[in-house]
């Protein structure tokens, strides 16, 4: 927006460009639909941003985000309590839940250990994962972080921590995607799928 | 977001899915954001919407975004007041005063004619233009709507209007864009670049 635009219109397209991938063209957009909204459902935009922000926190056992003590997974009893599929974020708990595969819990770390962005591992919700593998009942650890750099340390890590309290730690495959054609995958891809080539 | 997302968390998404372009997907990514915001910076986020909403209305003149009595274009002595570039909504003004090679003033509009959509002239702020040209001292009126069906036809209703008032009517000129290539043009464009062609 330039300058002739009206102040509080380039503060609000200053916010929406603050979200990830939104840059400043398509937050002026924003801007400008918010302007021939309804006044009625701009202050319900308004409540739904506070009111998210207010009533959603971290859930009791696995971190993943709940408005109630325990989020929906944790309180189902028909999930399996005795594996625990450990994820970055909660949105990589909506890609396994989509899949309708797996029936056990999950542990969200909100985050990955990155010493270049100073995140330690103090900064993770690492300690919750411990204490509920002390407490018991605990079969299988997934390390489902995503195959990175970070991803592959952050697993490495936690499972340092969590073998000595007799626990079988797990992680996920990495591979060629089903569907996916040879000649389109990276490097690394196809080395992983070669190295962990099975026998038919 | 599927049905073990928080209640908060699914209306805050639905609400990101209401604004233009913004899909399911990007959405939920959207309001995963905001839970790792602080709360701070998401009262400030709301606020600029309520705020932005409540103190920008249309200015007295041209019916552009303001927060002022007056836009800065209208208010600003050096704009010529004699030529008015007509345009379908405020952001069509931000790119002719990007391009900086215009220095008259403008008429936001705000919409098209559009009988399918059900948007009759009487919707758009056509009376205040008519006012503004009966009131004197306009020379010219620039039509610069899109080169669309609805742009042109609302483009000549208007033009219609105001001939009688004795004022020039003109219309964007439209053909090949400066740098385009011609093999990439497609066929209306060729076809007025053919037809508005100059003598060299």
């Amino acid at each position: 927006m330039a300058n002739h635009d009206a102040l509080p219109l380039v503060i609000l397209t200053e916010q929406f460009a603050k979200l990830p991938g939104i840059g400043m063209r398509s937050a002026a957009r924003l801007a400008y639909h918010v302007m021939s909204m309804r006044t009625e459902d701009v202050e319900e935009f308004a409540q739904a941003l506070l009111n998210a922000k207010k009533t959603v926190h971290y859930c009791q056992c696995c971190e993943n985000l709940t408005d109630k003590p325990l989020c929906p997974i944790c309180d189902d009893p028909g999930r399996e309590k005795s594996v625990i599929c450990v994820v970055e974020s909660p949105k990589d708990i909506a890609a396994f839940e989509r899949s309708g595969e797996y029936h056990g819990v999950y542990h969200v770390l909100h985050g990955l250990i990155s010493p270049l962005q100073n995140v330690m591992p103090d900064d993770l919700k690492i300690r919750s994962l411990l204490a509920r593998v002390q407490n018991g009942g605990v079969s299988e650890v997934i390390m489902a972080t995503n195959p990175t750099v970070e991803g592959d340390a952050t697993a490495a890590y936690i499972s340092q921590l969590l073998k000595p309290l007799g626990v079988t730690v797990t992680r996920l495959a990495f591979g060629l995607p089903v569907g996916g054609m040879l000649e389109y995958a990276d490097e690394v891809t196809l080395h992983m799928a070669m190295e962990n080539r099975n026998e038919m």
